[in-house]
This record gives C-alpha cells, sequence and structure tokens, in this order.
C-alpha cells in the first residue's frame, strides 16, 4: 500500500488512447489528499494526468 | 508489459467506492482481447470486476 501521493507534478495535454496501455486510478485517502491517475505508456513511460482536465474522463470512458 | 489477460474471472457484485485502494483499467489489446478492470481492495485483496456491470462505471466516475 503506497503511504504517499505518486504524483508530484501532472500533464493536461491531451494524450490519445491509442498510446495508453493502462489507467491506474487512486481515489484520495489516508495515504495521499487528492486523487492521483496515472497512466502507462505503451512505451513504458508512467504520466500523472491532470484529474480535473475533461479529456481525462472521455478517454476513461472511451476505455471502460 | 503483461503478455497476457490477467482476469481469468470477473465479479459483478458491486463493491462499495470505500473499500477500493486502487481502480486498475487495461484496454484491449495485442496482449488481451477483452479489456480488463481490475480493483486493488483495501485490505490488498484484487478482484476483476466485469467491465459491463453498469455500476462499474459509476464508481469510476465517482472516483475521478
Amino acid at each position: 500500500q503506497e503511504l504517499r501521493c505518486q504524483c508530484i507534478q501532472t500533464q493536461s495535454d491531451f494524450i490519445s488512447p491509442k498510446f495508453i496501455a493502462k489507467v491506474l486510478i487512486i481515489p484520495e485517502g489516508a495515504h495521499c489528499n487528492r486523487k492521483e491517475i496515472i497512466v502507462t505508456l505503451k512505451d513504458e513511460k508512467l504520466i500523472c494526468l491532470d484529474p480535473e482536465a475533461e479529456w481525462v474522463m472521455d478517454i476513461i470512458k472511451k476505455i471502460v
């Protein structure tokens, strides 16, 4: 179980779903006072997304 | 990068968001021909959810 926030900064620029291999959503909790959305790209890069950016929810809806 | 599907079976029964520590969404791809949603519960248990179950999307929307 992570004991702190995972993201130091978040990216708000759009990322096309075709580059996304995984989306990890971590609700806020005792370990971190903000929700975090971390995508793993197909090139294995990890990027923290801005949970407030509208396109983020759109992408999640598209994937699910 | 996983080389195959992660979920052998999925659970359709409702899980309250308060028990969920993480939600991992894996779009279908070369490695697996179906999308997968894996939640980590606060007791560290891993459960594969049915992506078609309506409450799953509702929970994701609630968390994001």
